[in-house]
């Protein structure tokens, strides 16, 4: 197949009337699928609702110290539930809180607790002129949305294979003490896929701060979410680098089980130094009396340990693995030398971001819209929603089922040609 | 027995000897005992643990509107739970958010959006110089320290049988555009039990807010929570008689099955009108994608409709109706005649409110301490922790088993006894 910009006007216009009329014919076959969101299928949850038989009428509900987990207490978890996701995080349990259902409150949570009381005794960031975060691009939508709500400015950080340009990085947070935070989903990046380099997180863990109030907020959303088990993404641990930089208050990480159990129904943990432990659960008193001990108590008796986790990931991995496999080699097989998009084969998370040439990713999206398939709209992966080059879409192969992937796949890959033969149209002109 | 008062400084000085003598010899008696929170015991949440049995890896998680309630979605709750707690809170669905395990959660995150983008469009109140609320006393130590946290002023109001003071609630309110908001615990007030009179609820509907931010806090915590299933208290519907006063906006009402179910592992939900639901679902949207559906679901199950919540609820009141006969009557054998304390006899909730002589709470709460037995701080139930007249002590029976509420008791009423008698014997200096 040639590539589409060698192609010449007439070829183009030929090639335009053939992808329209199959796009036309597709539009008519009255297609409704989804694939914006990074959603479990269920096929997925019913890896883990065995997790529910486990306490029940019978059971005691007694945690170590013999404490009731059914009833009010115990601000930063139970004890059991540090201990598997210290084993999971790779830290002590003094550096863990275990939270409720949601790793973005508690992201929510730390930046509002920022803006009304500060961090660490610092100015509240509402009482500040001008607060900034930088976003490295392309980046996950909910994180932007809410520094975009607090009306933080956002400054996008261009990414590689390795991680966020981290010369660019330090220049921001080195020397300027308005730059409170940087946010990261450091191991396969949404929607990319990429895992920070070892030299990317050293460099992180090294940062000197202008402001003695920034934070890393770390989002270990894929900490275990490999597809591969033989080939795994591997991320130095936050935690160990910030403390040998002598950093060791400088990132705030986190994981749940979201992705791992139940979207809504998991459990999500802070892992942070027990300084900041410390000043959380002071700011969070005011807030809760404790999250529910109980489903932390259901997670810890079902994976027991980490290995137990580790074990049930491999489980996913073999439902997810298929699904990518089919968006990737459709990519491949269908646009596979047209030079007219690029993508990166991902060892874990939930994406595959796909680059469409420069202008056409609004255009793909539209399109793929009207032929009933919704994509997470373009630009959603770039602070204030503005993909400047117009170029990023995200891919969410996960919550389809194969068929159905299989048919979203082919009105995608349509798109991608119908747009870009369009742009080249419009160039010659 | 003689009133205190009566009694001449020869008695008085008698009396002390022997209550000195008492208190010192329990003091020896190593007691370790805690009225300090509204915790429900271990046999009470025993009754709702068959609610555990209901979902397992067998079921169907499948909602109305075929929705798998263990994957994401659904912000404002499941439809099933939204149906219940609107039967039970006497509205419609579309004045329903179910939300998490904490209805504290709900008014603080209710609070710090106002604080950071303001209600109803209007200013932030962090923006503001200066933003009161006004504080029905005695009242809960959390909704105190919620506001005082964020820096509100707080106004005492103070409460008869009837509620809170209206004429100076209206004066507040209706002429102070500074004034944002009132704490409320309509039905068994925290601590003192009693329940708002029709006219004084008539009244808050009727208000006339300066503010048009202005929103009563109503927290409906003990909304099912009675003692004696013949006699209930009874509480006018706040939803109902806020639009039929033309003001269906202007209140916040929660409740909860944390004293129903689990404290921690309970469902909290939000009441209040179409459009101020709608404006905080969108609020909501930035810190989470939904709350725990799976435990939702769970408690529709178990109650299936308010018939079996209130049946329910009949067997926490008779676990706790001898708990708070036994306070009552220990108060009533050893203090009644005495004048040195009063109390009420609620019909429902978690506490008895005492009130010592002028300027004896605190005396009474150390004595206690030093004796073993941990009361509420004296002064929590005011904002600022600051009762001007020293007296407000509040009791929570429900935790301590039986024999441990008659010993807690026993040490109750001798250091009241004795800090009343110090009392005398210092005036009478």
């Amino acid at each position: 197949m040639k590539a589409y910009k060698d192609l010449s006007r007439e070829e183009l216009q030929e090639l335009q009337t053939k992808l329209q009329a199959e796009y036309d014919k597709l539009k008519q076959a009255g297609i409704k699928l989804d694939m914006s969101r990074g959603k479990p299928g269920s096929d997925q949850l019913d890896l883990s609702s065995p997790m529910l038989d486990l306490l029940n009428s019978t059971s005691s509900f007694r945690g170590v110290n013999d404490l009731d987990i059914r009833n009010y207490g115990l601000l930063d978890g139970i004890a059991e539930a540090k201990e598997l996701f210290a084993e999971l995080m790779e830290c002590t349990p003094d550096h863990v809180m275990v939270c409720g259902n949601s790793s973005l409150s508690i992201m929510y949570d730390l930046i509002t607790r920022a803006m009304t009381h500060g961090i660490g005794g610092n100015t509240p960031w509402c009482k500040l002129e001008h607060v900034k975060f930088l976003c490295p691009v392309p980046g996950y939508d909910r994180h932007f949305a809410i520094t975009e709500h607090f009306g933080i400015e956002m400054i996008s950080i261009p990414m590689d294979e390795n991680g966020p340009d981290m010369d660019l990085v330090e220049q921001y947070v080195n020397h300027d003490p308005m730059v409170k935070g940087i946010w990261n989903v450091p191991k396969y990046t949404n929607p990319a896929g990429i895992v920070y380099s070892d030299e990317v997180v050293r460099r992180f863990a090294r940062l000197k701060p202008a402001a003695p109030d920034f934070r890393i907020f770390w989002d270990n959303a894929y900490v275990i979410h490999d597809l591969y088990p033989d080939n795994k993404g591997k991320l130095l641990n936050i935690v160990e680098e910030c403390e040998k930089a002598g950093n060791p208050d400088m990132y705030y990480e986190l994981c749940s089980t979201s992705k791992v159990t139940f979207p809504g129904s998991g459990v999500a943990a802070l892992i942070t130094s027990p300084a900041n432990v410390e000043e959380t659960k002071k700011l969070m008193s005011w807030q809760t009396i404790g999250y529910d001990k109980v489903n932390q108590m259901r997670h810890v008796l079902y994976f027991k340990n980490v290995a137990g986790m580790r074990a049930h990931m491999e489980k996913h991995a073999d439902i997810l693995r298929p699904k990518f496999e089919a968006v990737l080699n459709c990519l491949e097989k269908e646009l596979g030398g047209l030079e007219i998009g690029s993508w990166i084969k991902p060892l874990g998370g939930y994406f595959i971001a796909f680059d469409t040439l420069e202008g056409c990713a609004k255009r793909v999206v539209g399109l793929c819209k009207d032929a009933g398939v919704i994509m997470t709209p373009a630009g959603s992966t770039y602070p204030y929603k503005n993909d400047p080059s117009d170029t990023s879409i995200r891919i969410a192969p996960t919550y389809p089922t194969a068929d159905e992937l299989k048919q979203a796949c082919e009105v995608f890959v349509l798109c991608v040609k119908l747009a870009s033969v369009e742009k080249y149209l419009a160039s010659a002109n």
